[in-house]
């Protein structure tokens, strides 16, 4: 009799920042992992989601393998990620890729899932949702974001312009994600939108230093740069 | 010495049907409770939120307060959910009030709250967010929502059909939400766009009898009618 053994990779969100925003699942299988991949924006930068889940990681029993996570769209950097994971998998290993927020909503690990998947077919993969960084920031400003027939729009600041207009006249909600750079040039659109007081700012959400400006009116002398900001538009 | 006693509210996001989707600040705040308040449709109904955290409440030690949730934005029933949630909160009492999904994507908690406000300015209220079924309906199907610069739409089945093409032929990835009575509508929307390839449909998500189909082609004949239903449609 042959006792069958697979290797498995569980792509789990770990949420906005906040290690109790954790869903049960993501911290049962963290603990029973043998290797927990988190990635890295840097080759040498911390892990933030490795930082969010430190207290369910025992580095004496489990691996840590830091995967620097390409920025860009470039294949052959997601494919060296995927390697890096498909070859700490041996038979009956099982594997944990955290990633920041939800795996799905910009969380990138359906790139590393498509590869690794070519790579290893034998693996399982599942993929555990976790709180978005987007309703955790409408919950830390009290705002809702849609109710009934509401649409909401989730679009990222680097999008182009055009495109982040359109949504803004259109849609009931749209959460502007990773404004840092062009917070200033956005809050200028909105201003001509006439939307300013239709928006609230949002910083690091769940982390310690985390910040909730509603009167974002008061940013516009000099907009802060920081990479982990999110902008709501409520327009009604 | 005067010991200030405060009353607190906290809506509570508890995942799309999954136990193991709680976070672990929903646990811990559920078991704290004095008062669970779990929304049901309609009076009598049981209440999916409840079942979602039902190991976690214990009846003997802490008080379950059902509250008839409106379907429409009527005003009227809106209040008088907020008075059975107002009414109940003594000096130093901390209630619950469970949503599925998250409280402020389609979760309705921010009625609740603005008028339990008006109610009673001493109470302190907090939300925490919980993992959406747009998440998790992508992570049951494998299928990423956004990336890099895509855009995500999240639009009700109800919404206007020229809405809801709009975001359609515009968005790189639209999670269509409730599409229950519109399926067939929406799938004879989706073969004119050219996009049935790209559906897949979510019934149930996080439940026992969760269903994901990828080829959404064979729902055509005869179109599912089940409510906690939604269509991803992924245009790249």
């Amino acid at each position: 009799m042959t006792h069958i053994r697979t290797a498995r990779l569980s792509g789990v969100g770990v949420g906005p920042g906040d290690p109790e925003l954790l869903t049960l699942k993501a911290v049962r299988l963290i603990h029973g992992a043998d290797v927990v991949f988190a990635p890295v924006r840097r080759p040498g930068d911390r892990s933030l989601s490795l930082e969010i889940v430190a207290e369910h990681v025992d580095e004496r029993r489990q691996r840590v393998v830091t995967v620097p996570f390409p920025e860009s769209q470039d294949g052959e950097s997601w494919d060296a990620a995927a390697r890096r994971v498909a070859d700490e998998l041996g038979p009956d290993r099982h594997g944990v890729f955290l990633t920041e927020g939800d795996p799905l909503l910009f969380g990138s690990f359906g790139h590393v899932a498509a590869i690794v998947r070519t790579l290893r077919p034998d693996l399982e993969i599942e993929i555990v949702p976790g709180v978005s960084s987007v309703t955790a920031a409408a919950a830390a400003a009290g705002v809702a974001l849609a109710d009934y027939q509401d649409r909401l729009a989730v679009v990222p600041a680097t999008a182009p312009h055009d495109q982040i207009e359109r949504a803004l006249v259109d849609f009931e909600c749209v959460v502007l994600l990773k404004v840092g750079r062009v917070l200033g040039e956005l809050l200028a659109l909105l201003e001509r939108l006439g939307l300013v007081e239709r928006t609230v700012y949002v910083r690091r959400c769940g982390w310690p230093d985390q910040q909730v400006v509603t009167d974002v009116r008061a940013l516009i002398p000099s907009p802060p740069r920081d990479y982990f900001a999110l902008l709501i538009v409520r327009r009604r």
